[in-house]
């Protein structure tokens, strides 16, 4: 059995994530006796508006759309249905129906989310964005995306490649989440350093409100100042304001040139002005700067067998730095001269270059292995771990504990301590992932009494049934 | 007398601007009964919450504050307020007062808009934040300003700028705009294109509510995902969802090479193609990409003595390409070789490229000066020019129709006509000066029914008195 318990967290802010597979039971929100449980009418009545097929309630079936893929969130019920519309007008009329009949929806793009966001809490129906997966325009001399919801990231980076550009985020996900819920959850990723958040990039939404009105903002303009800007609102709210069912993005030119080094530092000090002398250095071509410390190194080293030591002599904080740029020379020049300057500086006091793409990739497979040897530690028998990485570029360090079992005296020692210390200096208790079902009752930490009123009073406003996405995000209004 | 009449306009986007100085009467909205007039009484109770020097009555005081600077938009009444708080707290009692009195508020920062948003319709208490101009923090690492609303954006990024970072927007106003005054408009400006809108940079912002509810989302973070992001409701809705009093804002590092290129082209699909071929060549190093036509050099050149005609033989059309960089020989190898191909192509028929600073200036300013030339062109006996210019990188150009004289007769040919127009286009009736009291009836035509109604729906549950900016960016609800 797996059972490490992963917590990520940092001074500024945190994200945590416990990888307990089928062990712990998290408390689950009571239920909302206002709301309804589906009924066979009701599945024939979407069978009509769907197709047949569009309407799944068997086990087998719907089994991946009602729990999360880390098998930590499962839906608290064996009475399930998933829909799968592929136009907006079903959307549409889903939601207008099911307000009706105070039949709560859970909208659910790729599944990927790691807080509990996208899985039925107890018989939710699921509407599912898959099958709405079309790209509708794109504008070569403006690099505008316009495409619907249920477009698979990686499938749409495909797409405007081939134009010479690239979708302005990227995830480990990218395989399988879908842009829909790249928005709705607002996605950070490893593009984020770069070219910025969702409430940027993304130029319009079309999106559903619970009562089926359509909300059409799907503007393809960098520049529109007319009125509220409505498609602020759907940006990380986590499907509880509304279902996104078109989105418009801005798509930077895809980079010709990459760059990966990997550069040792004594402390932690000396991490953030290698830092800050990459900014000044690499300018314009610097695209991503992660960090991880030696125990995230050696877990990676003690776990994998396709990699060993990058570096002869160990160092206690490690910093990854990449480069993207359009002209290969000028990009290996700015690298060359800033490693000169922070090496003989003493910021950096080892260092390597990676001399090819393959180079580049493990270099950058190391970081993103941590995860995945934490994660897969639990198999042998050592002793729990301590360990620190992530977007020192984004302000952004995961902390881990990391232990053999899950163990519940661990687990009350961290949680809510971790989130209360993190409050304490202004961090956020959830960076990246969102709220879920995981965080509401948290969100005080991050988030100030009134902000946190204003929230329901929105959320009261656009659904006032409270039947999209229940129990999640929001802390039960007092 | 000045008696231009500029109509900026193109398919994509459109901003009007009718600078009509005392000459023509715009519409003014019927007054709303339910809202109150300010009392000596109310001026005895802001003299004892400000400082007596705080609050300004007397017309010789108060008048730069109750008209906006191109003289356009005037308070219907020689009945006005103007108050001057120094901290948030001040500002959250003045709304509580003013909400249970129902006394209407205009929140202004440096009132430099243009489409009447920061100026009293009729006697509304006009809410300076003028005192409000403490910069709070600067972090080297992360390069995140933090300050008051009334620091003005030319003070913030010689602020920054000493610490080799720069802010992310740049306006012709900002000797004058207040940074609390760019986020409640959403500013666009000359830096759009490389660092985008204020919806990605800005970080964090503290507002204050109608009935006086202090919202702190003053995160420094660029991750943040807890809760609904409350912030954007803030940035453009132009005063009406609550004052900004403080802003949280990620600035880039500072560029120290520069360089500006004006080129020809003899069609407007050329144009189009030299920005693509820009993007790919000088990717990101780009940072401006301005559009001119025959017309509007024309126009400049004929009012302005301090220039000629700085490319040997005229063309019909003219791109204007500044590229800004870490390093001054790559980012000119790279012109050079952008050139080199678009000239090889006959996409550019010919060019010049400014050979230092004061050049670059002054090619720059031939674009900036088209405004100023089409706003003196009243003093000369020439007849209607149609002319075309602006911001192409963001798809954004404007059409000018330029009379000798404002004509009830032209004007109405042209609204709202041109608005109508650029809505079939899906463009937008404001890309970046915003509703003000100018457009509200306009709305419709960017956006939806739906919209509008959520729009009505979000500003009475968060101003249910009206009491904010009234008469402003919504149309009456019907």
């Amino acid at each position: 059995m797996i059972l490490p318990t992963l917590l990520r967290t940092t001074r500024r802010q945190i994200s945590a994530l416990s990888a307990v597979q089928h062990v712990r039971e998290f408390s689950t929100p009571a239920r909302n006796p206002a709301l309804a449980s589906w009924t066979e009418d009701d599945k024939t009545y979407f069978q009509q508006l769907l197709k047949p097929e569009s309407v799944l309630t068997d086990a087998d079936d719907t089994e991946t759309y009602t729990v999360d893929w880390l098998k930590k969130y499962k839906a608290q019920s064996n009475h399930q249905m998933v829909l799968k519309p592929k136009t907006t007008e079903q959307v549409s009329a889903i939601l207008k129906y099911c307000n009706e009949r105070n039949l709560p929806v859970v909208p659910q793009g790729g599944n990927t989310g790691l807080v509990g966001g996208s899985v039925p809490v107890y018989d939710e129906v699921v509407l599912s964005t898959s099958s709405m997966n079309n790209v509708i325009s794109f504008d070569e001399v403006s690099g505008i995306l316009v495409c619907e919801a249920g477009c698979i990231l990686e499938n749409l980076d495909n797409h405007v490649a081939k134009h010479g550009y690239m979708m302005p985020l990227d995830l480990g996900a990218k395989g399988t989440c879908q842009i829909g819920g790249n928005v709705a959850t607002n996605a950070g990723g490893l593009r984020l350093l770069r070219y910025g958040s969702l409430h940027g990039t993304v130029l319009g939404i079309e999106a559903v409100l619970a009562d089926g009105t359509v909300i059409d903002c799907l503007s393809t303009m960098r520049k529109d100042n007319t009125g509220y800007d409505l498609k602020q609102l759907f940006i990380g709210s986590e499907g509880t304001l509304g279902v996104v069912t078109k989105v418009s993005i801005l798509t930077p030119p895809r980079s010709s040139s990459k760059n990966v080094a990997l550069l040792a530092c004594e402390d932690f000090e000396a991490c953030q002005k290698a830092f800050v002398e990459a900014k000044k250095h690499l300018g314009e071509v610097l695209s991503a700067v992660e960090f991880m410390d030696r125990q995230s190194l050696d877990m990676v080293l003690s776990q994998q067998d396709w990699t060993k030591d990058p570096l002869e002599t160990p160092s206690t904080y490690y910093v990854l730095i990449e480069t993207s740029g359009s002209n290969s020379d000028h990009d290996v020049e700015k690298l060359e001269a800033y490693l000169e300057d922070v090496m003989g500086s003493g910021v950096v006091v080892d260092g390597t270059v990676a001399q090819d793409e393959a180079q580049a990739q493990k270099l950058f497979l190391i970081r993103e292995d941590i995860t995945v040897a934490l994660a897969a530690r639990g198999l042998a028998p050592t002793d729990a771990k301590v360990v620190c990485y992530g977007h020192i570029g984004d302000c952004n360090v995961h902390l881990n504990i990391s232990t053999l079992e899950y163990d519940d005296h661990v687990f009350s020692a961290l949680e809510p301590f971790i989130f209360e210390w993190t409050s304490k200096y202004r961090g956020s208790i959830s960076a990246e992932h969102g709220i879920g079902t995981h965080k509401p009752e948290y969100l005080h930490l991050s988030k100030s009494n009134n902000a946190i009123k204003l929230m329901q009073q929105m959320k009261h406003m656009m659904d006032p049934k409270g039947i999209l996405n229940p129990y999640k995000v929001l802390p039960v209004a007092k």
